[in-house]
């Protein structure tokens, strides 16, 4: 998608450890204008008229998520990490690696709200290892939903997640794929 | 607010230790439609044209305050919980008590998301104690930047919260307050 691709070499920044950092409009401020348009773009690529929920998982995919769901008209259900009080039981649940907080994180979703009858797009805004997309799949199997598609803002395509996924047949939709950086620009995927 | 009250009504259940749950529709299922009605209100209430800026902190209220950012048109910006290698220096910080973890939580904001240039509406959607928006509200102090009010969903009066920010002067408006339970009935105060 030309105009995600276009703000991330305008204002994307490559740090040590081929972090990139778009928290400019992403992942800490929030463009929400162009979230409406990668939401829009969302609903081109996955016409499926029978998706009846978007699910995402905390923190920094809620906003594109909700914005996708306010596309659709469908509601949003986000994965939660880790157990607080205010979660009781009936639950499912994934454990996963973090990366960024380099330990297990337990991925929780209370199981009345996703069930054999919905059909579930997952949105995020990144995707990188993969992990915590595995987790979510996990947890989409374990309610029986029917998983119609994956669509993600942002995927490090040199690293494993989305390579992975595809491998197992997931129908995943990348709005801009880095495939890695060439003395300080960023080098996009051709889709 | 009638249609909010009416929700809670009759899908919030009361739990012991006066945990009051509506995850069906606001803050683990969330209901977008209806968080775009919430975020209608906001504008009528916040009406202020200087108003640049939706200011959350992760996670369950980053849906919300998105919709309320489409709403007002503008960027949103959440602050994160605890340190993460994602996070560089340059941050604002604050220490709160988290009654949901039942520890010290830090909270961040990178500072360039923040400035005396901007003038700010925090959306959130509970308030109980009042920990993590005593936190947000010393950031926005540190920053620099014009708070212009607050907007909550849903206030917990008989917790302190809502009580020690309008003894503060802040600019609060909480579009449903309940003020406990009688029978497993929700009571709200009349506003």
């Amino acid at each position: 998608m030309e105009l995600l691709e276009n703000r991330i070499s305008a204002e994307g920044r490559v740090l040590p450890g081929n972090i990139i950092k778009i928290d400019g409009f992403l992942n800490h401020q929030v463009d929400i204008r162009l979230m409406r348009e990668l939401a829009r773009e969302f609903r081109r690529l996955f016409p499926e008229k029978e998706i009846n929920k978007i699910l995402t998982v905390e923190a920094s995919g809620i906003a594109l998520a909700a914005v996708t769901a306010l596309e659709f008209d469908v509601p949003m259900v986000f994965v939660k990490k880790a157990k607080s009080d205010n979660i009781e039981g009936g639950l499912y649940q994934s454990d996963i690696f973090s990366y960024t907080y380099k330990r297990k994180v337990t991925l929780l979703l209370a199981k009345q709200w996703l069930t054999p009858n919905d059909n579930v797009l997952i949105i995020d805004d990144f995707l990188a290892n993969g992990e915590a997309m595995r987790g979510v799949i996990e947890i989409v199997g374990q309610s029986g939903a029917k998983l119609t598609g994956v669509g993600i803002a942002v995927e490090k395509g040199f690293q494993p997640g989305g390579a992975r996924l595809r491998e197992q047949g997931v129908n995943l939709k990348s709005l801009a794929v880095i495939d890695g950086t060439e003395g300080g620009k960023i080098m996009f995927r051709k889709q």
